[in-house]
């Protein structure tokens, strides 16, 4: 079955076997978010998972969409699993993917915007500001295929060439299976962004064999695929989906999309908790109060 | 069975009888545009089809994401169905409904933006200006209740009783019950507006009843309840929907949208071809390339 | 000589004399701001300051643009000023007039979307959610003449009549006559908006008169009058404006604005500071953060 | 004297004498625009233009927000001029210099946005959609030094490795000298981008030395600098700048811009009817209404 997800967490609940062979699953309660990691180790793995070598962290917690305050847990939490992924020094590159103009595809745009770009401040400048010593970080938002006529993974690499990062962040609204799993949940990995995610558009890969570095993926659901969901619920009736159903619900459902109704919250505010947890990661010296202060 | 859709169309389409007692039902076919007349014309129709007498007219046309131009038979169509709907003489007063900042529920707010407002511009400004004689038009976007803290019916009823206007046009996001339907169908109708309509917000009615003069709505549907759409599909592989499996349909579906995957460019198009609608019928002395020329 | 300006400051700055008849001034400093209070006590008073009878207060503090944290003494300042102005029951009718698409003129619509409506929020739900007892609010932005055909003082007596507040409180953005007074200075006044305000468009008055309560406005100055920084400049030479060099300032003046370069900062932080003083004063039992909290 | 403009046509006024050394100046009228065409031909023009060797050409036309139609002579002319600078063959680039969050300067991105993208659209694909063969177009939005870390050119350099242009078009707002300058000009030039350009950001230069191909920079003027309309309207009254008021002139001068009150309108024109000029010079065989109807 063609069940579209981009979490490495619903990949793996499809999979019936409790200890799949080249899958590596634990979860951990940490404060005010739950964490999943699983680590795909070899190619046994990566077949029965659908997703490259390495690791997928899945942090869930409460809805973006019933708390605009993000000092809490949440911030902390995701700091912490970003701080493990990143390299420790060299100039950090953070690509805002998808189309600034459809809200639910807007995540990767609107996180970049309060992104502290910091390589182009002298030590002289910052020390100046009270700024201390800052960590170089460039920020890009490449746009879609679309809209450019250029591939991002393209413009990614002419900029990364420029800018010659010791690792890349990309940040992406991502689908996922279930509703439930919309608005609360934000997914890291070390693979970088293969093709198929988001709101549909396939586009090349973004990842180390690209880049030369390593390239962490911050995704956040934003979307439900209809004909996922329309079989998912069938299915929950105990009856199957038929051939000639499976097709009628795939072509209608490619039309579409799922989105949370308060989708335009769910995007401002898992776009701000994002990039302050890009932003707290990457300067450590600075008191999160005060890089939001910074960027807003 | 609560199939939720604001297209009478459709509601229409649910009765299983050919000719119910008391709605009138007729079909024609216009250049670029597929014209469906529903008039309800008593009590019985009005328990049949669910939606108060009067007349409910669908138009249905090419897929506005496919082609930016409007200066086809769609407009035209459009343009001869709402005169149709209008008193001859007087003030109209055009209100946009939905929020501004969630794109499907933004189709009233940014036909507004549209709307060729001449209600200040006295006939000597309007004759040097070669525009002949204008029709007085108001436009008004009152916002959602959530935001200003007064019901839309209140702030409408207070406008209308300063601007005095001989007919209030509304223009609002719909629901549908078909996937097919977004994105290509206009509903015209001389009731008002019940509650209900659009992204799931209930509202007070505006209508005759509230304002005293007629209240023409504009209506394009822009997104399909998820539930409807998921019982819909389970219904067509000859199954039924029992009742626990309807309450976690119900509950799971209350919180998400389905919408087109170009829905910004459906809301663009569609705000743009309504307006424009308007605009002629309003404004029969100018031609349709002016009038674009005056409000974009 | 026909300076423009809506600040009650800058226009007592004119009058050569110390203690003009009709006009009291007092100046104090307080926590990060400095407060100028201007009153006018009667017909004299009014012809010298140009202004009619009652209060204006000029809160003067550090650039808007310098620091996005509003959590210090100018919030305080600003809160207890407005409160000071305000009646101590019923509901709030809060106005943001200006134009949302010219950025120095947006002030007052950006500012609504940041304040907390409560007027539609039944005690029971207030209890529930935690918010104790809440302070009615209600918050509209009427919109621009030349888009909605209806004069915003038409507008919002219709939604006065509807609402019924004990007192509205009117946004807008102003026009200094010094450079140095844009992007750092609030003024509050308690005799409502006078024609000419903000970016060039007389308006009709929104007062006591028209309304029936009383019109504390709120102003923020984001322009200087061209004409009236040139002249200012060249009479700094100690040369004299002769009338043919001044009609032809003023004709070429009229057409242009001169604004801060970060104008976009400036508004994007003026209208959070405003509304949250507002949404301060009117819920004093909620703490800031927490206000901030339910609306962004 | 220190006259801030981006426009050669400006700077050539500055100039007493007639003829001046290795500048080139002639003038004709067009259908609905007046073409001055500017070159310098050697280093003494160099030095007296303040501009590099080049073809300059200022297109004056009448105000873009007095009327939104643009298929009139002066979309025709734009497109000539345009074409003439363009080699027959390869992919081009288009770059939309400035800050989308700016009003006025805004102008490149909002351009960008209009831009026909062809470069992914295979042969086949262009023949099944009716548009024949299409000229390979990519567009980026580079975005703002302070907002991504990353110089400009360096951006544009890293993405023209990847798409290998034959040219690179750059849209950037200017600043002018004369208000009536703003909103009503355009200037092209071969001669690509120096720093100092538009609201006040100096940025390296993009041009043939960089690029490696022509680079042909298009510019609207919408800022008049204020401290050179201050020092103009002094000067106009016989008298001379002293240099304690110039200094003053200039500090005061320089946290300020001075735009058209109808920017908005002014940008939003002006960015359509430059990115139709873009479309309509590269896809010489599809109609300006179908290009139109293609991008909006």
């Amino acid at each position: 079955m063609n069940l579209r997800t981009d979490l490495a967490l619903e990949k793996r609940e499809i999979i019936a076997e409790e200890e799949p062979d080249g899958i590596i699953c634990e979860r951990t309660e940490a404060s005010g978010a739950a964490v999943t990691r699983i680590e795909v180790i070899n190619e046994a793995g990566e077949k029965k998972l659908g997703k490259p070598v390495g690791k997928y962290i899945t942090v869930e917690m409460s809805a973006f969409s019933e708390d605009s305050r993000i000092f809490d847990g949440r911030l902390k939490t995701l700091t912490d699993e970003l701080s493990r992924l990143l390299p420790k020094e060299g100039t950090i590159l953070v690509i805002g993917l998808g189309n600034r103009d459809i809200t639910p595809d807007a995540l990767g745009p609107r996180c970049c915007e309060l992104i502290l770009a910091t390589r182009h401040i002298s030590g002289e400048v910052a020390r100046s500001a009270g700024l201390g010593k800052l960590r170089p970080v460039a920020s890009v938002v490449p746009g879609v295929l679309g809209k450019t006529g250029i591939e991002t993974a393209e413009t990614v690499r002419g900029i990364a060439e420029t800018v010659k990062p010791s690792a890349v962040i990309t940040v992406d609204a991502l689908a996922a299976r279930k509703v439930s799993r919309l608005g609360c949940t934000v997914q890291l990995a070390d693979t970088g962004i293969v093709p198929g995610s988001g709101v549909g558009n396939s586009r090349c890969g973004l990842n180390r064999e690209l880049l030369g570095v390593p390239v962490i993926s911050i995704g956040v659901p934003t979307v439900v695929d209809a004909a996922t969901l329309v079989c998912d619920m069938i299915e929950d009736t105990g009856h199957t989906v038929e051939e000639s159903l499976r097709r009628r619900i795939e072509k209608e459902g490619a039309a579409v999309m799922v989105t949370p109704k308060e989708i335009d919250l769910t995007v401002e505010r898992a776009s701000r908790l994002v990039a302050m947890a890009i932003n707290c990661a990457l300067q450590p010296d600075i008191t999160p109060e005060d890089l939001l202060a910074l960027v807003s």
